[in-house]
Order: C-alpha cells, then sequence, then structure tokens
C-alpha cells in the first residue's frame, strides 16, 4: 500500500491525521505540487484527476479522494472506530462529515483557488483548466464565515463535531478551519465552543501529522 | 422513520432509487420546494439547511444529506449491498461516489441554480442568500460535459460504474446524467458506454421511483 502525499497541502491531511488516528505506518510518496509533478506523465498515468492525496492497494486499486481512502481504510482497520460503531452513529458521521467538507472545507478552497496567482486558469481541481471567477473569492469567504458559525453550534455542549467519540468529522473540521488561516479567515473569539475544540484537537499526536 | 421527500428535485431522487433498490418501505413526508416549504418555520425546526432530503430516525436523530442517509440506510439494512462489501470495494465505491457528486451532480446543479429565474438570490443551496454569478453558468455545463466523458471511459467494459454489481455510485450517476437534461445537456452520440449503461439503469424498478 502506497500512500502519495502532499505535506503543505491541505487535502492530504485529512488521510494523514485519518492514518495516525488508526496508529498506521505506511510507505509515504510525497508529489510536489509546486513543482507540478502531479501533471507530469508518471502521476497522471496513476491519477488521471491529478490530485493528491492518492491510495494504491497492494492489489493495484487507486483510490483518489479522501472519502474513499477513509472508507477503505475504516473497513480495512475498523479500530479504533471513526466512522461510527453502529447504524445511528454512521450515518450521524457521515452527514456531519459531508456538510463540513461542502461548506467548510470546499468554500474556503473555491476563495482560495479563485485569487491565488498560481491556480490561475486551474480554479478547480483536476485536469481540466478553468479561469479564476473573482467573485467565488468573497462567496468562499462568506460561506467559510457561515460554516464556522454553524460548527461553533453544534459544538455547543459537544466535545466532538459528532458527540462524545472523536471521529473523522473532526478531521475534516479541523483541516478546515486550519485551511482557512490561508484566506487570512479566522474564528472570531466568542466562537468559543469552536476556539475551545480546535485547541483540543491541537493538541492530540495526529494534528501533528 | 420519516422521509422527507421532493418528488421533482434531483437530490431527493438518489434516496428514492437507494430506498427501492433495498425494497424499503417508509413513511413519506411531501415538501413543496416550488412553494417554499422548505423555508417555513416547521421545515426550518427539522432541518436548519433548509433542503430535502432529510431522514428522520425514531430516536430524532435528523440526517439531511444523500451521504449519510445512504450510509445510514446501508449499516441498518445491508441487503442487497450498495456501498460495498470488503474494503476494497467500500472503498472503490465511495471514491466514484464521491467524484460523481462533485464532478457530475454538482456541476449541472451549478449549471442551474445560476441561471434559472426561480434561485436569484439563491444560487448556493441552505439558508443563506447567494447572488448568481453568471460564469458558473457555463462552467458548470463545462464540468458536466468532462464528467460525461469520464463516466463512458470509466464505463469501458464495465456493466456498472465500480465493476459487474450495481452500487450507489450508478445511483448518484444516473441521477446526475437525467439531471443534465435540466440544462438541456445530454451525452454525446459516441458516449456508447454511457448510452448502454443509462438505458439499462433505466429499465430498474428503482429508476422510476
Amino acid at each position: 500500500m502506497k500512500f502519495f502525499d502532499c505535506a503543505t497541502a491541505p487535502s492530504p491531511k485529512r488521510v494523514r491525521m485519518f492514518l495516525s488516528e488508526k496508529n498506521l505506518d505506511i510507505t509515504v510518496v510525497e508529489v510536489d505540487l509546486g513543482a507540478r509533478q502531479q501533471h507530469g506523465d508518471a502521476f497522471v498515468k496513476l491519477n488521471s484527476h491529478r490530485t493528491v492525496p492518492v491510495l494504491q492497494l497492494d492489489d493495484g486499486t487507486t483510490l483518489t479522494s479522501s472519502a474513499g481512502i477513509c472508507r477503505y481504510l475504516e473497513a480495512a482497520h475498523p479500530e479504533p472506530a471513526l466512522m461510527g460503531r453502529n447504524p445511528t452513529e454512521c450515518g450521524l458521521i457521515a452527514d456531519l462529515d459531508w456538510r463540513i467538507e461542502q461548506e467548510g472545507f470546499l468554500a474556503v478552497g473555491e476563495s482560495f483557488r479563485n485569487r491565488a496567482k498560481s491556480f490561475k486558469d486551474h480554479a478547480v481541481t483536476g485536469e481540466h483548466p478553468h479561469a479564476q471567477i473573482p467573485e467565488l473569492v468573497d462567496r468562499g469567504r462568506t460561506r467559510a464565515e457561515h460554516f464556522m458559525s454553524w460548527l461553533d453550534k453544534q459544538l455547543n455542549q459537544r466535545e466532538f463535531v459528532a458527540g462524545d467519540q472523536f471521529s473523522v468529522a473532526d478531521i475534516t473540521a479541523f483541516v478546515a478551519v486550519d485551511f482557512a488561516k490561508w484566506i487570512k479567515l479566522e474564528a472570531p473569539a466568542e466562537q468559543k465552543n469552536l476556539h475551545r475544540w480546535f485547541a483540543a484537537i491541537a493538541e492530540r499526536e495526529s494534528a501533528k501529522a
């Protein structure tokens, strides 16, 4: 099993945290996104979508999304459970994780990719060029602000995003809030639940992964 | 268990097909999106995100995304398996389903919602207003065209999206291709794998759900 990573990028950090929480130690191949290695022939052959993270299984199966990679790892290595231990938990964690990705993680990415010079003509991840759209810089930021406000409420009287157990939803939310620094967005001080939770997650070994 | 549905909307159709494939018959509450019922007090109390589908479990847990709802239903009613029968299948199906949603289903939605008069100031689903961005009409359509081209290749020598077993990835892809008619986009005739597969899925009982 090989994990194609990029130490500075937020998407593969989700997988690094997941692997760390599972105590899994696997072969890592660093992909230099800054040097545009993801557009090189060798990488495109592995993943035509030209993105990291990628997990290549021993039978050659290639998984090219955090969603697919984490789902595989959870099924292959069930303990500690990060995606629920019964149907209701599985549903709730998947539900929250989906929302956090859409409204938090991808909203920050929308704002960042539509402004950063290095993403000119690559405002959407993947092989096809897409011009930046200036309106999305503000829209993404506004959406990320709404996400933080929602997350703060969600964490009211809850230790973790989905309740009293740490889950993949905490990983996605932690990486999203951290990623927001890239657009110079920090949660307002009055979002006390969010700040308490973020500080606690940052103390975990996996947060350094 | 109660399912909040809207018979004419594409998102809840994903859940209707999933329920049908599982042979589950549950209480359905129709939400009239045309009459903006999702913004009414009763519905907002149930789901502050103001979207369908919603699945309310008997213990009061409320799931507000296709991802969360299908994950719950799969765990609670494992047969027939629609999300994989072993770790590799689980990972691969989650991976494909994620990509199909992002690059197919949501791309069509992006094009549609940024043009349709009824979505003026509501170009993004949810409680917060967002103005339409005209550039996204074309960008969403282009992304959906790329998705169809990818899907056609993915279906080369495969009966179903993930291989020889029908899965949730077929449901998401089928609804996405069908939804594309809303933006007057049909797969080109030369995408023969896609057309063969679409016709086969359309014959299933669940496609009429």
